[in-house]
């Protein structure tokens, strides 16, 4: 049953934490505001080559973690993106040193607004910053400091992961040679707002909230969190994926008719609101969205200044049935990106699964994945 | 400010209530459960003339009531489809006799989950039996009956409204002429399922749903209740409308970045939410999507049977923008009707604003529902 050692897997590997930020030398955020100390939860893979040429750099999207490869003593699931790093996989660990980190004010190991605040021995709650995708980047360039590594060989995300991308590529270009943005958008729209507003209004006006301060008062707004999380996977699948998966079945043969778990997409929509409890927390939920929902690099005056003078090389991939972010929001990137003369590469994928089709390990996606990073390896 | 009286307005109006069922002369549903005192509230629009062939019945949608047209006394807004119904408007009230009552299950006057059980002196809660669509069209038969009615020249509905024209259509199609049934389907998607899924946890899981018995408790699921609501208004409206209407706009000028309402978005989400709360109820809300749910009328062997031997006219619109439910819930009916030889006019309309679309006064829209109510009319 279990695959570790098989060939393909990156093995058993376990999460590491680092302070990076203390409280004598914080971390000083775009709004000003400063936060210490400040821990990162991480994980890598491969080796880093002799002349330190070979890293790449893994963003999560929303609801990640550090844990994209290999197995964790004794699991019998592997990281999230287990189907692109490895042995053989298209981000091949035989050959690239790939690193995977928990995102500031995340809850997998990494600072965020369910950590203590060392002035009130308490979780911050809402008392957290508000934070930047361009903080994600400063963090992140701190973890790779630590690790001795000046210089990417690309940065790579999905959805939320995307944006983390394109932000370092566009404030340091000079850091990475390519950027490989996924199923991501650089500017959310109404509707997309509106999903997530839903969202943290049912985690808010949950009565077990407590103003954020769940942990404390011994509360938790599973009901909210639960609610936030079954709406967003109904907008990570396309309607086809979600007719082809579930259709009409009925969960049980012999049920009787109510209000219940009738219909077996009834079924899986309860279990994923059910299991994200386990492992994802209300208030990293409310902050990642909310950074989602101002992202908006290309409305800065000059935003494309520095990588104008450092060109990086950029891959933008969408699919054909993402409804969360379409192929047009992966298009206005490429139109900011190649109206300043940056080398694009541009592919719209056909995939029946909609926005969760960047997780899947559909063969034309790797392929295409497979090809680049060979290519961005000999040319580096 | 106000337009009472002026042309075009079928002036003010009020709801009327009658008992058509009662405990020992109970409604029999198609369930086989028993329901009894039943009342219905209802208006009608226009006079019946005298071989009483001019009679239309608004069939209203989820949240809809018996208010279609006119003003109540003292009131500023018309009822739910003004637009659509008055003196030289297609369902123009100087010839046609129009008739609207509110659902069965639903809370502005018919009884429904949160009128009071005879054999407990308190709310139904989830003792009220489960409804089908045919339900619907019983109740509302008998409405008729009281009336001294026993023939429609049309049934008119959108959405929810549009699967009772066509249930109608199919149980007793001697009884009508025309079915008009606007964005509408004869079988929800597994997505379709999923987001009426959310909306009843969200009403349900809220600890103030006391398990239907809010109202004897004291309590309200208010919480719940707007989630559902907010959830439901992303769906009604297309992404382009959303982008048309709010874009990014920030709602307040001055605002600091929070979890509040930052974005115009979130404020119109917030209104409709809490608007809500005012004229819906939360039981209501879960028996009336179930019943949508499970909605199926081509499902059943024989559903044709009786309207191929008295065929009625069909009139079926779609919006192109409609994502909740899309041309293709219509080109499904369409297909049904047709491959029985029944005489069906399709025509999928352009609009911007999606589902919503079939509330509001698009010309060609308009154009289209007179000129078909104009022959109807002719050919009676």
């Amino acid at each position: 049953m279990t695959t570790h050692g098989e060939p393909g897997s990156v093995g058993v590997v376990a999460t590491s934490t680092v302070r990076l930020f203390s409280d004598s030398d914080p971390l000083v955020l775009v709004s000003g505001a400063t936060l210490g100390p400040v821990d990162v939860a991480y994980e890598t893979y491969g080796t880093l080559n002799a002349d330190r040429s070979n890293a790449v750099f893994i963003c999560h999207a929303l609801t990640g973690d550090a844990h994209a490869a290999g197995f964790h003593e004794g699991a019998t699931r592997p990281g999230w993106w287990d189907n692109l790093i490895g042995p053989g996989k298209p981000l091949d660990t035989d050959r690239f040193f790939v690193i995977s980190a928990n995102l500031l004010g995340g809850c997998q190991g990494t600072t965020g607004p369910s950590s203590e605040n060392p002035e009130t021995g308490t979780a911050y709650g809402l008392d957290f910053p508000l934070l930047e995708v361009a903080d994600f980047v400063t963090v992140h360039r701190a973890l790779l400091a630590h690790l001795g590594i000046d210089r990417l060989l690309a940065v790579v995300g999905g959805s939320l992961g995307g944006m983390q991308a394109l932000q370092w590529s566009l404030d340091h270009p000079d850091e990475l040679a390519h950027a490989v943005v996924v199923a991501s958008s650089s500017r959310l729209t109404a509707q997309n707002i509106a999903f997530s507003a839903v969202a943290r209004r049912a985690i808010m006006a949950d009565r077990q909230f407590k103003n954020g301060q769940y942990a404390a008062e011994g509360t938790s707004p599973a009901v909210g969190l639960s609610i936030a999380r079954m709406m967003a996977h109904i907008t990570y699948l396309s309607e086809d994926a979600f007719t082809e998966k579930f259709g009409r079945a009925p969960q049980f043969e012999t049920s009787r008719r109510g209000f219940g778990i009738d219909f077996a997409v009834e079924s899986y929509l309860d279990h994923q609101g059910t299991a994200f409890l386990e492992r994802f927390d209300a208030l990293s939920y409310l902050y990642l969205t909310r950074v989602m929902d101002y992202f908006d690099p290309f409305s800065n005056a000059g935003a494309l200044d520095r990588v104008r003078e450092h060109p990086v090389r950029y891959l933008v991939l969408s699919f054909d049935t993402d409804w969360r972010f379409s192929t047009e929001h992966s298009l206005r990137i490429v139109r900011h990106l190649e109206s300043n003369r940056l080398p694009v590469t541009f592919r719209e994928l056909k995939s029946a699964y909609g926005h969760d089709s960047f997780l899947l390990a559909d063969p034309a996606y790797h392929a295409t994945l497979k090809a680049y990073f060979d290519r961005a390896l000999e040319d580096a």
